[in-house]
């Protein structure tokens, strides 16, 4: 799979992750204003779930395609996509 | 604890946020540019890594210092510091 890659859920993992970074924002700002640690632990564990989250909708999606490309394709396209399903399911 | 809470590793959790969050914003724009998924994954994996380190030195030295507040105060002040010891602990 050397193409780009567009899934479906693209828009949708690109728009996930715009919020993610605008929490991250707020989150460093509470921090420099010295919010309660109690406050900017919470904020912080649902910006690395929401970031998680993205990355296996991502991957679930990628996933789904590989396994539809591996199962038409034949011989040497079959290996490499059946190689790439393993790599990327080292980051679930 | 309803002070502001600055503790010595809050410089050091803020610069590993704003690379996060910077590498955060290369992620969005690989997912854009229709980079593989294999390297998206990785590198998203990464950044949510990054996250949870960087969230879990912030509960690590936030409970080194309440569990010191705790021993030293007495009566309420120590139940207070115990239920934010709970309350934070909560996000690790």
């Amino acid at each position: 799979m050397s193409e780009p890659h567009l899934h479906e859920s693209h828009p949708q993992v690109v728009a996930r992750l715009k919020r993610a970074q605008g929490h991250l924002r707020s989150v460093i700002e509470m921090i420099e204003a010295g919010k309660p640690c109690v406050d900017v632990a919470q904020q912080l564990h649902a910006v690395e779930k929401a970031v998680g989250q993205a990355k296996r909708t991502l991957i679930q999606d990628h996933v789904d395609h590989c396994l539809e490309d591996a199962v038409v394709a034949g011989g040497r396209d079959q290996r490499r996509s059946l190689d790439e399903f393993r790599a990327i399911t080292k980051y679930l």
